[in-house]
Order: C-alpha cells, then structure tokens, then sequence
C-alpha cells in the first residue's frame, strides 16, 4: 500500500479561483467507496494500490479538461514504505509521538 | 500573505524511518508563535510572509543535517494570491463548498 | 501526448549517493524505443501517452525496491496541454524566443 | 552549496501559454552572472549558496505578479549534499556513469 499526494492545477484559465475545478478532481475519489483520502489546503492525500492510485490519479487529472481548462499541471508525490505498513494515520501519530518527545 | 507546503527528506541515513527528522523540522514552526501551521500525513502546510516562510523553510531544512544526515531534498510548494486574502483556511472551506455543490 | 517530469528518491538506504538507484530507474525508459526522455541533474523528462506514461513511473518507482530500499519518494509532475501539440523541444524553444525579445 | 529546482506557474492568466511569464523569471537568473542555471522543458536548475538561491526564487515568483498575475504557484526542490561538493555537472556525470555500467 503507498500513500500519494495528489494537486491537479489548471492553468489558462482566467480566474485565479480554481476550487471548482480542484472540487471536480475529488469528486472522482469520493466515488471510489474503498479508496480513504484526506483533503488538506493544498492537495489530496489517498492510501491504497499504488497501481489504482495512479489510475484514479489519471481521471483526476482528465477532470481539467472535462472542465474547459486547455492545460493542466498535475503534480504527484508517492510515498511507498515496504518494511512495514505505513498509513496516513500511522505517519502522523508516529510524527506527533516525536513531537511530543523532542 | 502567501501559503507553503514544504517536506524535509533525508538522504541516506539508513533506515526507511524519518519521523525524528520530520520533527525536528517542525519543532522550527512550533517556535514561531505567529506563524501559523498545520501537519498532514505528507507535508507541512504554513501560512505568512513569504520572505519569513522561506527564512522558516531554510532553518527546517537545516535541522536535518543537525540531525546527522548528510543529504537532504527540500520540497517547497508557495501558493501566492494576490487579488484577495487565501488562508489554509479559507482555501479548504472554498474546496468543500464546491463538493457540496457539484 | 503530455510531458511528465519524474524522479526516484530511495529513502534510508544508508549512503547519500544514489546514482545507482537512479540508473536503474532511468534503464526503464532506455528500453522504451518508443519514448522520448531527457536527464537532467534533478530528474528525468519524458513525453507521450498518458496512461503509458504513468505505467513507466511506476516501473521505474519499483526498481528502488527491486535494488535493494525499502522506501522510495517519487516525485511527478504533469505538463498536458491540448490546445496545441506540446513538446520537450518546443517547450524550450519557446521559452528562449521569450528570453531572446525581453 | 546546493542545487534547486524551481518552476513559476501564473494561475488563471486566461492563456494555456505562460513562456513570456517564465522567461521574465529566467531574466532574474541572467542577471546574476556568478550563479549557474541550467533551463530544462519543465523548469530551472540553479546551483549556488541556498540562502542566496532563496532570494531569488523569491523574485523569481515575484515576476508572475509584475506580468499580471494574480496567483502563483511556484515549485522547489532543493538538493543538498553534505558529504562533498555536489553541482548540476557532478551529478549527471554520476548518473551517466551508472548507467554506462548497468
């Protein structure tokens, strides 16, 4: 299981108010009923298959266009952790438990 | 007032476990009681005075060298808007309003 | 067709060079004759479909752990524009006809 | 000395073309003639002392507004190497190097 971080940025499109767009792209993860993602201030963050990941990543990406943008920027960051399961929850908790010790 | 979202990654330290670095990161921002912050799974998500972020940004990169790694890979989002005030909070608040809608 | 500009960032694999993960990220795409790519000193470009662009990423992303980590940070960025063919080359040239008039 | 990479993306300028945005933010860079940058399709990398190369991205952002923009969205990745001196050449040789052997 690997974690992405997802933005998709449409660009051209002559309002510098894009949350109508970005609304779109996360709509598609609100479908997905076994997909958990977590909206944060300047992207989406989704858990799972990192092969489903990159597919639903794709259609978030496609909603620009759908939308009347002519150019889109989407930007990925994957973080995939093999010597132990990593989850969104579990990375902030560990992060806050260092936090609280340091 | 400008929002960033930044990330410390360590190079090379030897175990795929980062959350003490990421800390020590952080620990910066909990310094600055003006600034506020916010900790997501992937990132930290600030909001101020450009130059003062990026000052901010500096000394959190830095931490990981203290913390004994030799490398290090800093990555930076701005999102800058000037034709009104955008906060993390209003940005969110933004985003769910269009989900409510669509 | 879209560019997308990709890297591979093993994490905690104890030496702070990792050219050598890198090399075998980037052997993913020498194999694809079909397929444009163009290293830089921060990453790797590459330009075509989509969808089987994003099937690359994540061949290149599982070589970190095919050679020897257990934990990789990947990096992509999206450039797709549809109102017009967009290239690495043209790209470029566009950009340096800017700078050349300003 | 560290190694950025860093793209300006003007939001909502009513064009899918932003070369003449990214050109004015190279402008910044040829200006400073004892920093090396090297233009890439998909973004700028500058070598030179992090403080130093902060300052200027922050002009470099800087310039979306001078254009007429009224958002940016400005990406960095800093890498910083510790061990020994890292620059732009160093480390595409490395890279060419390894795949020269694999």
């Amino acid at each position: 299981m690997a974690i992405i971080e997802v933005s998709v940025n449409p660009i051209g499109t002559g309002s510098p108010s894009v949350s109508s767009f970005i609304a779109r792209a996360v709509k598609v993860l609100e479908k997905e009923k076994d997909i958990k993602h977590e909206l944060t201030p300047m992207s989406t963050i989704v858990e799972g298959d990192l092969g489903q990941l990159l597919n639903l990543v794709q259609k978030m990406h496609e909603t620009a266009f759908q939308a009347g943008a002519m150019r889109a920027i989407t930007l990925i960051k994957i973080d995939d952790r093999r010597d132990k399961t990593s989850t969104m929850s579990s990375k902030l908790e560990s992060l806050k438990r260092h936090l609280a010790q340091q």
